[in-house]
């Protein structure tokens, strides 16, 4: 691929569409934070920033982009942790943050329309008050709902809920060669055709910049109560989620997490968790509309987790325990961050019942590689979070040691009828694992894919699939 | 398009994959339904009907028609109304009803895989046996799983619990060259490239076979309950839904329909419903796992219709009641079949705020047209099904009047923010209907994307967007 080196005239251009400088950020002017993601593995320049405001605009930037073979990333809060918003081939990056209003809540309809800068803690806090529920809950509540559709995020309450997918209805579009289009719409059921819509979700902004999204919403639920339940061991506590499951009680989230991680976050946060005696816990939530209704549920799981040897059921139903309590889960990420020098992530899913076998297999591989992996996640959906850490490894000790370790990973994974990535993406860090988990026929209808919609390979090139 | 005329040479290819003359029709001996589907709208015949019993069967002949450039239609139960199943260009029809198994039920990941030639019913009885429940429910129980899955089929319980989408977990797919791939799995999240699952879903046999699905389902619930409620009008009755809506319960269902229909169904049944003095009716469900659970709904929503006018609120939680109600809202289709001399469908879906807009608008239609059309249909998810009776019209009169009706309905549904199809898909007999509504850019993207997984166009051609 060759590009056309983006150069003043170029710049000139953008002013006069844009035609507002302070949007624009070019050479010296871009802030360090553009040049890399959450987790920095892949770093690199864009030549340009541009703060749009509108679909209009981007379509134009697009256009010009289009004819004159310039690359383009779209970008959002930057909170990706595989450099899905980093300008590889550096060109042109469209900054989303400023197009964050919420444009109309349809009762009627139970949607909400907004544009994609708008981040999922604000939308969160915006349908809460007016008594409705967004369910998709990823750790990170600052990225942008633009981002959490480009990775079909998922979350804590994927277990009940589902994930992103589930509640995007209609998507409005900047295709790489300026149009703009709308896929999907208000309607609850849709058998017109290829589901476009359903294609840009989870495509990491490779085939088209998303401007506008309507999701979907629920009737907010009344009543939610929370079990944090020790055990002796990490493999006791993953035992007994195919029970939970089993027993047909739907809880909204189950998570796992050790202690080593829950003293993480209470340093990192400077609060106490409710408990950290105990060497696991399983972490639960119900939610409904009574206690009444989700009273039978926890019960029936409570006595099913002492059955299988847990060492207590500590229920929170409290606002401020819970607070304290996913407080301190949502801020895992950033206390393992904090509790080494350098880290890599690896994001992998696989069949709920097969979570243990693969816990088990980390626990093993961190003697067998010798370096730090810590780990915790969704039980409750097979979506495991584990970290590989540097400490005070040598830089190439750390490379290493971390490739050895993901391959091994992957390779796990893959056996036990996994995915490498059930929510982060693949963007720039994990393609070569995604390569090699995809048969050779798949990556071939994925270029054809991409290459329908965008010839000249300009959005986002380098991502996802591409080598 | 030029395809190679199937002839006797390669019939004696195909006798030596299947190795089973009885699986094999051939000229005189293919039955007349395989010329058309339940609505019979397009006719043509296949050259020759290979009944496949494996994945492999179909990945060598999908091979030899590739090599050879015949078109092939795969086919399901033949129950689909818009001809996506009629084999237009001749050649080889490959029939999935002998891959009828139910190949596993997972109770630890809540799935079930089964061959794409179980039948909906079959499926459903399967998994209630082992109290489970997949909540996909279109009218028709008939048709396969793959076919579903081929159109994206919604049903009735759509307002609750979605689409068939929705349930879809994995699929085995056989691409048009004959290579065997797998997307999606029993992961509960994914976000591993471009959703090719999500592409199949809804792509009515245009871009692969489907030889196997990984489905999700739900504990059953316990208990339920329906309400049959009398309105004075059509109109009182579907303003009430916006508000049932708004109100926060969630009901399973929500039908709407008219005395006439009702009357229609009775007579093909031979069978009494439970009212049928007033012109129209909203049907409502409400499930759970107790009365209790339920109750607080289904009193608000009673009380709610009351007060918009609702003639009275028929309670019924008896199994007979419940059976013999579903049974004949079943049985609509069917029933006006019967109540004329031929038919087409509308199978329009529009924000459900809009739903009466649209009843309003057909109601019209009807006097300027001058041709019957009968509807009735998913009031609580939007989407209408309408027939336009041809009754003792001549074929050509009935054509030209069906004609002018359709074009002005699916002109109506768009300008509401409405879609062609909302679960029947576009097939052979909506095609010019589809590209109406859609910009010229997103069929060159559906383009695009056919030619990546089918740069021959022998798999189903002239189906969805195709001219």
């Amino acid at each position: 691929m060759s590009y056309k080196k983006f150069d003043q005239a170029d710049l000139e251009v953008i002013k006069n569409i844009i035609k507002d400088d302070e949007r624009i950020l070019y050479a010296e002017n871009i802030n360090e934070e553009y040049s890399h993601d959450e987790l920095g593995g892949a770093q690199s320049y864009p030549d340009v920033v541009v703060k749009a405001t509108s679909a209009e605009e981007i379509s134009e930037i697009m256009k010009y982009a289009y004819e004159n073979n310039i690359p383009v990333t779209p970008r959002g809060a930057g909170t990706g942790l595989v450099g899905s918003s980093v300008a590889i081939e550096h060109g042109i990056m469209i900054d989303s943050s400023l197009m964050n209003h919420i444009l109309e809540l349809d009762e009627e309809n139970l949607t909400i329309t907004v544009e994609p800068g708008v981040l999922l803690m604000e939308l969160a806090a915006y349908v809460e008050d007016h008594d409705f529920f967004y369910p998709p809950d990823p750790g990170e509540k600052s990225a942008t709902i633009g981002g959490n559709i480009s990775t079909n995020a998922g979350g804590m309450r994927a277990v009940k809920y589902g994930v992103t997918r589930d509640y995007v209805r209609g998507l409005e579009v900047v295709l790489p060669n300026g149009k703009i289009v709308e896929f999907g719409g208000k309607v609850v059921k849709n058998s017109s055709g290829y589901s476009l819509k359903d294609l840009m979700i989870g495509s990491e902004g490779t085939l088209g910049f998303i401007t506008k999204a309507t999701l979907k919403l629920l009737p907010l639920p009344k009543k939610a109560i929370s079990l944090l339940i020790p055990f002796k061991t990490l493999k006791e506590a993953i035992d007994t989620v195919p029970l939970i499951i089993k027993s047909k009680a739907i809880p909204t989230a189950i998570e796992f997490m050790q202690r080593e991680v829950i003293i993480d976050a209470e340093e990192y946060l400077g609060k106490k968790f409710p408990d950290s005696q105990s060497d696991a816990y399983l972490l639960l939530k119900f939610d409904g509309n009574s206690i009444e209704e989700i009273e039978a549920d926890y019960d029936k799981v409570a006595k099913l987790c002492l059955e299988a040897g847990a060492l207590d059921v500590l229920i929170s139903d409290t606002e401020e325990r819970e607070e304290s309590i996913w407080k301190a889960r949502g801020a895992f990420l950033e206390a393992i961050k904090g509790s080494t020098t350098d880290m890599d992530e690896v994001d992998m899913v696989v069949p709920r019942n097969k979570v243990n076998e693969m816990v088990e297999y980390l626990h093993n591989l961190h003697n067998e590689v010798d370096i730090r992996i810590k780990s915790f996640g969704h039980a409750g959906d097979g979506n495991l979070h584990s970290y590989i850490l540097k400490d005070d490894l040598s830089q190439e000790e750390f490379e290493k040691r971390m490739a050895e370790a993901m391959e091994k990973i992957y390779e796990k994974a893959a056996q036990l009828g996994g995915k490498v990535s059930g929510e982060h993406g693949i963007g720039f860090a994990k393609k070569p694992y995604l390569r090699e988990s995809l048969d050779p026929e798949t990556v071939e209808l994925m270029s054809g894919i991409k290459k329908a919609f965008d010839p000249k390979n300009i959005l986002n090139p380098h991502k996802v699939f591409q080598s």
